[in-house]
């Protein structure tokens, strides 16, 4: 007997008829005598629908109002979830955040988990229930309704594994696993049986946006297992992600290629090189909200340095505009910017004891005429800018070169 | 400085464009100095699409997550209330049942209201908030999610009223008060400036459907003030509704008409006259969760004696077919049902000290020709069954004999 966790994003909840699967599958899982607590998002949909109601009130709606708002999504789901079960000849019963409790701070539309009672669950479980909580909210010390913000009910899932100690949290979405790298770009990539979370937070980060970074995060500091399936396909075992790397002997040095076609590279050039200027250019643009990827400077030259760095490309403008005041401030030569940047990383745990990754990466691209144009590196990665044009070959060539299709790779 | 609880019905707030003039008003209240709180239903056909939702996975959704999935509806458009109030400029603050907190037992889907606790609210409306509450929901001690059944706003409000010691509950809804009779039928039909309880309860449960019975019962109970308005029409006063009678001098005798077109007669024959025979045909019927209105038994003859009573027509079948084992149990000749079946019923509390509204009643009827099936009175009310055919030229000969028009009756 087991204490399961199960996470259901909004499309496994999408419709009166996908719910009922959803409670069968449960149901299979108490049959085997497992305990189940389930967690559900708003149906596919929902959450833009109240997000439209609100906008049409306000253009920016208050954010205490709009967790009230938005809450009920989930709150519907774990409604009908239950009624489901029931049918299905299980005991259930549901809870909101405020119910459970899921206390978090008053950090409206984006609060973060704080405590969990797990008392009443407990005593449900151990009462034959099965229970059910709604994923993305919580409630502050206060009893103000707060919100976890997207992709929320992932972090709820693997907060109440933590809590509870379960054996697993299972996290159903509608792909079957997490890919060496995108299926439509690479037809050959393969669905990996594990990956640590180290990688998977890479990956995420990255653009596989299979889960939620802060519920990965979440799960590696409190240890919980956790693992990537399909609501749509019951054969599969999906992905686990771990906290221990695979101790086998032929262990891939490279687990997976991300990529981010979303990019745009801002430079400033002519920059006087002395102490604290990077920070003068940085902050304003983190001060603006708007989210710095990688980042570069040059070797200094005469006293004067080039800055480069990128942002998403819906950022740009806003970027530029906040850049033009610093480099009069600072006094620099001028901006440049480019908007047909991408990015494409390789990543492995692996890499940390093999040498000899960015070598190979750097020459897979050159022999096919990519040039790099920024690369930026961490412990278990390896990214580089290059045009978008070349995006896809870059990421086929990457993947064969580092023998990803095969589940086995060699520097 | 006046303390105002203002409930806003599904049609009122059916839109964000409508939840906008809500809004308006409120703060026009605001701006003359008064305190205000805010009791929302669902915005219209919210709630029926939740049901409809649930009836996709469940023929009879269990009651406690039919509550969890219903109170949802008031939830959202308390957010979104408080979103166009702080647009408007005016501080807001919303509340769940859960969240007020309003108490009931755990009755789902029918639960009634034991206890409210005012001190938030009384913190925020000092503090200078419109205080916003979801109306229609509560929890139990158990904090389990209740709802109050249809038309449970009402209650709220009037509870609300109650617990704050309100100068006055006013009840927002599509019309501008409550009417002599029904104006599609009597286009000459006045509205009233006041009713009192008692009248407004015989009005509203034969028919004038303006408000919910329940929280009628309660104002009366608690001597709230309650004032039935258009939320379309700002210039009229509505109708007030009042514990204590009229003392003007011309008090007139009939304060209404009201109607029912949907009854259905059944009849027993012959039944044995002895005592209890009555509970043994009445018992069942209503064991079968059928409502029972106008009940007559006649005189005996010959030991025998028959028995009759109306039923809402949807429900005749039902009745019947729980008859049939009745008739043969205590030994009845036969049973007869009749589907054309209408009440008209006078209401007034003038009537208590004014003999003779019943003989001017039935000359009135005999006079056109109408013939009088049943008839049933209370102190304050008296109901006569006639074919459905003359329904409405029953209420228009009635309206004009009792001199409703003018807004003074003479007997």
């Amino acid at each position: 007997m087991a204490l399961i966790v199960q996470k259901y994003g909004g499309t496994s909840v999408g419709s009166p008829e996908r719910i009922k699967n959803v409670a069968e599958r449960v149901a299979r899982f108490r049959a085997q005598g497992d305990q189940v607590i389930v967690v559900v998002s708003a149906m596919s949909g929902e959450t833009n629908r109240l997000i439209a109601l609100a906008k049409e009130i306000a253009q920016n709606p208050d954010p205490r109002e709009l967790d009230v708002v938005l809450s009920t999504g989930e709150q519907v789901t774990i409604g009908l979830l239950c009624m489901a079960l029931k049918e299905a000849g299980v005991d259930a019963k549901s809870y909101t955040g405020g119910q459970v409790r899921i206390l978090t701070d008053s950090s409206h539309t984006k609060a973060r988990i704080l405590d969990i009672d797990e008392a009443p669950i407990r005593r449900d479980l151990e009462a034959g229930n099965v229970v059910v909580v709604a994923g993305f909210q919580g409630v502050d010390e206060r009893g103000n309704i707060t919100t976890l913000g997207r992709g929320g009910s992932d972090t709820t899932g693997v907060a109440l594994a933590a809590a509870l100690k379960a054996d697993e949290c299972q996290i159903y979405t509608d792909v079957d696993g997490v890919y060496t790298t995108d299926p439509r770009v690479v037809p050959e990539a393969r669905k990996l049986d594990t990956i640590t979370f180290e990688e998977m937070l890479e990956l995420a980060s990255l653009g596989s946006k299979v889960l939620q970074i802060r519920s990965v995060e979440f799960a590696g500091k409190y240890k919980v297992k956790l693992r990537v399936l399909s609501s749509f396909d019951d054969r599969g075992q999906g992905t686990l992600i771990t906290v221990e790397e695979d101790q086998n002997m032929e262990q891939p040095v490279i687990t997976g290629i991300a990529f981010n076609r979303d990019e745009a590279k801002l430079v400033v050039l002519g920059v006087p090189d002395i102490p604290g200027v990077a920070y003068q250019i940085i902050g304003p643009v983190a001060d603006a909200n708007l989210d710095i990827d990688m980042i570069i400077q040059n070797v200094g030259n005469d006293g004067l340095t080039d800055f480069s760095f990128t942002v998403a490309r819906a950022d740009c403008d806003k970027a530029l505009k906040v850049l033009e005041t610093v480099r009069e401030k600072i006094g620099a030569r001028a901006l440049k910017s480019d908007r047909t940047m991408a990015k494409v990383s390789v990543v492995g745990v692996g890499m940390r004891s093999h040498p000899g990754v960015a070598s190979k990466m750097f020459r897979t691209l050159a022999e096919e005429g990519i040039n790099i144009q920024m690369i930026s590196t961490s412990e278990i990665k390896i990214s580089v800018a290059i045009e978008e044009k070349y995006l896809e070959l870059a990421v086929r060539v990457l993947h064969k070169a580092f023998g990803l299709e095969e589940g086995a790779a060699s520097v």
